[in-house]
């Protein structure tokens, strides 16, 4: 049948359009180096998928300074800081007079949707729904992505770097010989409750709420729409959760002497959110490059994934480019360690703020006063808060 | 038996009479508090127990200002930083540059010897070599402690205040009934294996090593003897390790393109330093108050232990003080709370400094590099670094 296969040559195929494998064609069609990306879902299921998105400042600039979208700063809410709460007490984490930074809360669908409009507008090329996508070759001179497009056509692409930003479930780190990674990860033995409510916002900017009956995380998405999340056991059933049952838990997770009160609404969406940190090292095999969810993924807390994946592209845009403009490969072979000193730091960041946040089960009572000393510890030294807050907005890419 | 006991009455009785009871009996005195001290082990044998000694600043200004001595001004070495080795690399955290504060290395025994030698100038009563100690009727206005003291004489002091100071493995904590405490622990895999040996210096600060062999600290005494520590299986056996063997295990944990080499010389003692973090809540029961090591440990890693005693002794201190002063209980009653918010912060920050720089034989892989990109992450970044130094050099007892 490969005999059959309509045979297209780019200089950089992309399996993967979610945000970065878009950003990473939007970058290089703007320094003028060919490519294709290869989409599995159609545009309309990536836009109307609900995702959260907090943004730090580093992507707010790149979907802007590259010429994206402004959209996230009209359209965004710009957070000044997040409230850690425990003890019932809130303490703010205030991120402009500690670091001077800022983050957007722009929900991940709309990154996608600036990005896919901006790749149609510069007359990219983005091809959703293909089937049946596979990749080989990949330590030739010519790696290939096959595939069968919307139409029931079969193509290969053949090309000369191959990117997977195909996202955690993905089949290109499944294409890396297991001899020839490492996959580190571990489990949490929690995950998220998620909800989306009609509601006004209960408060300004994120709660990230530590209470002896577990985390919760009190989000917004627009001035009507509100996201928030409880941990739960990951196998709990969602059906099992009246609104009521729900609101009731979240207000319990939040309740304290200041009286804060979650105003309600009606649930439209409930999803139990699994969670695991997760590095595939390196993140190249052959001509191969992975980035973003396709070659990592952090629990939610600390909302680095969206980020940490527009961090990777950032550097796999350098070292492509300076690879085409010098034909040196030198940064090509730098990505990976490069882009896994961010990711590890980030894994820390997510590991951190996951187990000081949430409690488990399992946990004895010194490790539950302990993640409390930690948290009076943080909020109490200007140092701590500031060391949260740097890591929170986003630090720079060395 | 008890008819023929000698009765003396006091205001504030100690048992123990490490630095956290005689540091507290100097400033009862000073502000002419009648107290007496007993402590089961003689002068001598504390003189010259080695211990570590890492002083905060905020130690080195109660000895100093209240009157005890200036020699750890003058025999102390104050150290300007630390440095975090991983990967073969040095990382210097500069406390001055960060906070403006430094510690002092000075052994805990060097403490011990100027306390005692102050309590005996002014003539403070303290009772060494006593055994059969015990207290009762701790929730009377009149708990006592039994003791017979070295010459063979049977005692009873009726004290108003009952204070336990006297470790780990002292009697007082046990004499709280279990229903009126809460026991929070967690035990580590490891253990520390320290030494003393006679050699110059292997570096001016101390070196805290994260290795894949393990952790090891190296660590100073005075120009011609100087400490060191391996992490260790628990039970290890030191007579098993010769030097060449222990000289060996500690280069390989040090090792690194700096050719940092450590200056080896004899080793005169060999001692397997086993620990776990403790913290018994509250630190009160009727009229006997907690402090130092009878109320909580932590890991050596952070040098807190001694640092947490003397501030539970300037919070009791401060609260019996003012007990007297004003015969208002209110200072007494928040003295387990207070204590306990630094106990907790102290905690978290042993706990932290274990957990990033020890090696657990049963850590995955994800957990191991985790660690090396928190280490990455706390010395690239000026916040994490200060976080770091401001602990390690002493908060403000708040």
């Amino acid at each position: 049948m490969g005999a059959q296969r309509t045979v297209i040559k780019t200089q950089v195929g992309i399996v993967g359009g979610g945000p970065a494998g878009l950003m990473l064609s939007h970058l290089l069609s703007k320094s003028g180096i060919e490519n294709i990306v290869v989409e599995k879902r159609d545009h309309e299921t990536i836009r109307t998928t609900h995702r959260a998105g907090i943004l730090e400042h580093g992507s707010v600039r790149m979907l802007t300074e590259t010429g994206v979208s402004d959209r996230v700063l009209t359209d965004g809410y710009r957070h000044d800081g997040i409230d850690l709460r425990f003890g019932g007490v809130s303490h703010r984490i205030d991120f402009q007079d500690l670091v001077g930074e800022s983050v957007w809360l722009y929900p991940q669908n709309e990154v996608f949707t600036d990005l896919a409009a901006a790749r149609e507008r510069d007359g990219g090329d983005v091809r959703y729904g293909v089937s049946d996508t596979s990749v080989t070759d990949l330590t030739t001179d010519t790696p290939k992505i096959l595939f069968t497009d919307a139409e029931g056509t079969e193509f290969e692409i053949h090309c000369e770097l191959l990117v997977g930003s195909d996202g955690s479930a993905g089949i290109c780190k499944r294409s890396i010989p297991k001899d020839a990674r490492t996959d580190n990860f571990i489990e949490y033995p929690f995950a998220w409750f998620g909800i989306l409510t009609e509601a006004a916002p209960s408060a300004p900017e994120l709660i990230y709420a530590n209470s002896d009956r577990g985390f919760a995380l009190i989000s917004q998405r627009s001035e009507t729409v509100q996201r928030m999340y409880f941990q739960s056991d990951p196998n709990e059933d969602p059906d099992a959760w009246s609104e009521d049952r729900i609101w009731d838990e979240l207000q319990a997770r939040v309740d304290g002497p200041d009286g804060l009160e979650l105003k309600r609404g009606p649930i439209f969406e409930k999803t139990v959110l699994k969670f695991r940190s997760y590095v595939c090292e390196p993140l190249r095999y052959g001509n191969l490059f992975l980035a973003g969810d396709a070659g990592h993924t952090v629990p939610p807390t600390g909302a680095k994934g969206l980020n940490l994946a527009l961090a990777d592209v950032q550097v796999l845009f350098e070292a492509i480019d300076s690879f085409y403009a010098t034909k040196s490969p030198e940064l090509l072979e730098g990505y990976s360690d490069k882009a896994l000193k961010r990711v590890w730091r980030a894994q820390n960041f997510s590991y951190w703020m996951t187990s000081m946040l949430h409690t488990r089960e399992d946990a004895s009572p010194f490790e539950r006063k302990r993640a409390l000393g930690e948290l009076s510890g943080v909020v109490a030294s200007r140092h701590g808060s500031a060391y949260l807050a740097e890591a929170y907005t986003g630090w720079p890419n060395a």
